[in-house]
């Protein structure tokens, strides 16, 4: 499965289209891209952290999603329009508030529903701290 | 099923230990009690937008989770140390930025897991616009 | 939301595509329908016990993907095309060797992907034993 | 993570517990423990069989079930007592009747809770055809 877009290309589309996200210091930053896979370097900061320290479940949400979308628009093409139509979100360990990688993969692009799981790693020591699977529905293009 | 906290009870600790998300302008509170169930409020603020103006996916989430938490703790009372181990959400209806509804209800409390279910509707005409089903792990208590 | 489809034509249905399911003595058998909802009733037999006399893992997912897959018929007709795309489902008791009810409800009918969760009870006194949420998709049409 | 049980003594703790499923030509069999991970090759009869001749959802779910659980019972020995909180399955290809591999992996060993996924394959063209997230609860032994 080779993918159509780079990482350069995917970090232009995320600053465009959700710079609250993307921010000066890029928060959420694709650095790799390869056949079926893509990896999103996710660096928290202050607001990404919860009461003890630990970063938020909605940041972790976010980070899972985020990488899902970018594995599949690296495959894809910008089609921008996908939605997530479900996302399942396992906590395996305590989310220390470090730099994280969410690697997506792809298990199916399909023509009304793409699926892909998001392995989240801690950057320093490659923890499995969290997996996503997740459910992208794409609108059929009009013709 | 007897709830043991009232709605003020949870609001407290929410803002004790999380002030971040409950604010000045509360954005998320609790509203109702009843047997086996728990309804927190959602008031969308601009940074819970996402590009083209919906209620972005990490604040939907925090929705599920945290109506899951406070339905946890108003019927095993304040054990925060309670954590979400996965989370499953399914996103049905566009989210308008308009005031939605967690309403929680318990599946199970168990010693060592409890499931809870989310139903997310808007507040305005009770459109359904997204349903969570999370576990959540209590630890033992130590004696 | 109003039902199409009558418990009878439903069940005509299941006896004319799944015959082995539906057995001479009725294992699966529609009992209720009404707006939204409906209900499948799962009398257990030998083959469907596992070892220690609980209800299979597999035998309760078939309850819940088949209710799922009824009370979807039930309001869109017999697109009998419709296939399971995926199912969250939790085990909250001991399913014990008694017969069992499978309560579907439409969390959202679209028209690519259609959304139903399900309780699976005791009949005899309503304990809740499992939940599911499921996701269909229906192809689209030919014209 | 090093497993402590091999697949010949996998395969004999199935046979004595889960004889009806085993069965005298093997339907279930572990083929492969390695670190982390462990492989259950499921070989359908007509008895898993659905309409249309594919592989029925319910045998679907008892591969990724079993694959589950003797991934995990490969790392922590024979704790027969484990059982399955939560799965979550998606289906992304048809699943014609051939031979099929649940590819388990462990992405948590915890005290209260462990989780695991399982890729499941065509034997024939390693196609992926289902993908499955568990979660296994293992009661705390008694001292």
């Amino acid at each position: 499965m080779t993918p159509i877009l780079t990482a350069e290309q995917i970090n232009a589309l995320l600053e465009r289209d959700i710079p609250q996200i993307v921010g000066e210091e890029p928060i959420f930053r694709v650095i790799n891209v390869a056949s079926g896979t893509c990896t999103l370097r996710f660096s928290p900061n202050e607001s990404h952290l919860r009461h003890g320290g630990t970063i938020s479940g909605p940041s972790m949400f976010a980070l899972a999603d985020l990488a899902s979308y970018v594995t599949l628009l690296a495959h894809i093409g910008p089609r921008t329009e996908a939605v997530t139509a479900n996302l399942n979100i396992s906590f395996l360990h305590r989310p220390d508030p470090v730099p994280l990688d969410g690697i997506g993969r792809i298990l199916k692009i399909g023509k009304q529903l793409s699926v892909m799981e998001v392995m989240i790693e801690r950057v320093d020591n490659r923890q499995l701290i969290a997996h996503a699977t997740s459910t992208f529905s794409v609108p059929a293009r009009k013709t």
